[in-house]
């Protein structure tokens, strides 16, 4: 998250998970014609002091007559999130710095635990040029150290940007691997890691360090949409099916992030595989006022045990907000329906509302 | 379906397509928390004099107390169901047998029907170890054998599970066919049929038997979800296309079970092709309060006169009873809410109906 | 469009998207059996003086007692269209001709403007048999004249119903495409482009030429459903991202046809995206009761200025007023819900609907 005083351009183009600039010819308030758009109108003028469905203009005006910090104090508390995970793999939003932990869990009154980003830490370690002979080695124990340097709670892996998610089951072998790495290093620094080989090498190695744990450290796996970097049906979580399998052995649980088009795909495996659960991500807060459905397609097939809510805020405060009201919404909508259709009793939707807010975040990452 | 007096674990292993634990740390009653779980204590209780949403330990308790026969007759008779088409390739659930017709017959006062599952007959086929050069002459015989012996009405191709359905259009030649049975048989006992040639030989085998029938005999896929043994997008029933393609000019109608998440697709390709049609399965048990929305997308494209309802109940009567209760309380929950919209007259609607309860399968299978 | 007299089973096989005959034993009234059949029987009666909901057979005779040509002026009246984007590839439907232009623009009261198709311009090419070598200069230069003879506003391509959309991101060489035109040239005419190096060179070809107005011509590409020529799982739109990355330099939009039902795959590459739009196309009309949900679905990502509306209107001029009619009440469903959900305000819906309905067509094709 950051805090600065953005022009509405910049703070549009945080309202969207694409990279590139709108549409020839918009004006400044185009990121806001969108579901999304209307959910940040909707769910974060009121903790400004606004109406709701203050118009964009009126809301960056009060953002800015507030102050940066003062707006996300304000922001972050009307989100009222007990534990941030944060993923530190990013360290910018849009050119501009992102709060360090401390800071953000001040303004969020919150604490903060981290999750090491995989191919920030290979990234880092090919920058120290190591041989490549020494790759395997030199990451397992790079992975480690980070891992215990940030006492983290979890790892994440964003294969999907990188190769996408059709990869084989096992890991590759060390000789294979150490060409690899032989052929990333000699292509000299900034190493940006893509090659297949040292991503499914990297993806094993880190299930081998969660697997140390007891219990088992959580590996997390972006699936489904993001910024234009991405190739959407690649990232399909079903792809990850023979990796799931391969891993199913070791205990490690895989966590599914955002998978939307393809969430229904994520439930699914949620069901069919004990150690799979699916996040819901930035999903519900993209798809603004059609969350409660996404929701419920997600739960089809998803054990209740299996879905963990996140805001998947990044940028702007707002979206932690957002995915909080969206997520709370969202659930509240497709309880008060279902109880309307006689399918479930009060008590049954409090205690799935329970799981899924905050319960089953709680006995997965050990909170 | 099996009578036994099953513990809370072993019952909620069969309310769910996985064949693994649940994950580790649930109590007995986590399979109840699924939609799935929810439409059973909705729709079950109240046929063993239970109020609706009774606790999954209240329902369990008095399922036993009342004994598996009683439960399983008060259960069938609910569901309501007038003929049963059973598909007799598999003999056990969790390990207990599986009634034998006569007596799934007596206890849901219904008339059964057999549907020759075609995997089930090439393996007993190679277990009784024919030449290979004599395997395809073997297998026609076989299938028409078995055909006749239970005066089966339809055939059923698990192809999903053992391949998936990305497969040419046109059968493999006779020698391709002679050296993947010499693979098979070499192999030696127990053969699980795997092999993309054999398979292959194996519908096509089937659609010529199908074809001999006047009206030609239906010929049922698997398609989408099902246990973790099957990877979900090699189940996406457009992949069939090509053979689809391949079976028209033969007139075998082709019938699409579950095809969840793919019903959409499932439903074009009825809308595409004269002799495709699309059979719920058990995809509205299983999505439980979600169900008419998924119904609803199915029809999105599909001719009314395409689609099926069945139960897919397996393993427990309670399944049976889901499946009847969620497709009526989901057809009747769309066609209330297009007449309120307008969409239909209450005339279209009871059409409708009528068409996916009963008239279409009946019209299907000659029944 | 046609104007003719058609008897029930003719007009029926223009309802539906297969070219197909029904199932065998259906009657004249079968294609009235689906939400297309009772969407036309919702939206097109009342145009003919009848009640809505009119019996299939009512409506054919007061469509016949009215002629076509009188009953042709009332259906496109009632769509109340402004201007009709019309793809001239086509000359005929169900063995009818189609309606020339200046005749639609006066039965519809509408102005008419074109959108050459690209493969009919490539194929009228390969008929008039030039040397291979010279290719690509003559494709040039008749895309180039049939453009400026129609004073076309776009150009289309129907890549997914000749190849599907897989294709690399780049054009093929000059010498590849030189043999390639070798071969369909040798093999005469009737020339039917299924060639991939042709018509991905063809591709090009049009974006070269839609880059050199100012602004660029848009481009539209059928993705989605269609009829059973096309393979359905290889008419993801998300196929096209490479292609999609190569154009994004030159500023040709590119506009997404239909889509379902990979709509929201469709919706996400809009977001990602600043040249990328989507066009309900067909979708909203043969998707009848359920077209809200599936507008809903395209606008959870797709920013509110890249959707459009057109009817796809093809044969009957019933699908014109149907395809207005759907998109009318589908919008206005899902911002009456929206509002009631608090999701937005009266002054967002109404700036919404203006967008969808007919602004940001109007900005794109610069009408």
């Amino acid at each position: 998250m950051l805090v600065a005083d953005l022009p509405p351009e910049a703070f549009g183009d945080l309202l969207t998970e694409s990279d590139r600039p709108p549409a020839p010819g918009a004006g400044p308030f185009v990121r806001f014609d969108s579901l999304l758009g209307l959910a940040v109108r909707r769910w974060c003028p009121p903790a400004l002091g606004l109406p709701a469905h203050a118009t964009a203009a009126d809301y960056l005006a009060r953002r800015r007559a507030l102050g940066p910090p003062e707006a996300t104090r304000r922001l972050l508390a009307a989100a009222g999130l007990g534990t941030l995970l944060v993923d530190t793999g990013l360290t910018s939003a849009a050119g501009h710095p992102l709060l360090p932990l401390p800071e953000l869990a001040t303004a969020a009154g919150a604490a903060v635990r981290e999750v090491v980003r995989l191919e920030s830490v290979a990234e880092a370690l090919a920058g120290r040029a190591p041989a490549a002979a020494d790759w395997p080695a030199a990451l397992r124990e790079a992975l480690a150290a980070e891992r215990t340097a940030a006492d983290a709670i979890a790892v994440k892996s964003v294969l999907a940007y990188r190769h996408g998610l059709a990869i084989p089951a096992e890991p590759p072998t060390r000789a294979e691997t150490v060409r690899a790495a032989a052929r990333l290093l000699a292509a000299g620094p900034p190493a940006r890691l893509t090659d297949p080989v040292l991503l499914r090498h990297l993806l094993h190695t880190a299930v081998d360090l969660c697997a140390q744990h007891a219990p088992p450290l959580p590996l997390q796996l972006h699936t489904g949409f993001g910024d234009p970097d991405l190739t959407l049906h690649q990232a399909d979580p079903a792809l990850l099916t023979p990796f799931i399998r391969a891993v199913e052995p070791t205990g490690v649980p895989l966590v599914l992030l955002h998978a939307y088009p393809y969430h229904r795909q994520a439930g699914y495996l949620t069901q069919a595989f004990p150690h799979v659960h699916a996040d819901t991500g930035l999903t519900l807060g993209h798809t603004g006022a059609r969350a409660a459905t996404v929701l419920g397609e997600l739960l089809e097939l998803a054990p209740f045990g299996k879905v963990l809510f996140s805001t998947d805020g990044y940028g702007l405060p707002e979206l932690h907000l957002l995915g909080a009201a969206q997520f709370r919404h969202a659930l509240s909508t497709l309880l008060t329906a279902w109880q309307a259709d006689g399918a479930c009793t009060p008590a049954d939707a409090t205690r799935l509302a329970h799981l899924l807010a905050a319960d089953n975040a709680r006995a997965l990452y050990g909170l």
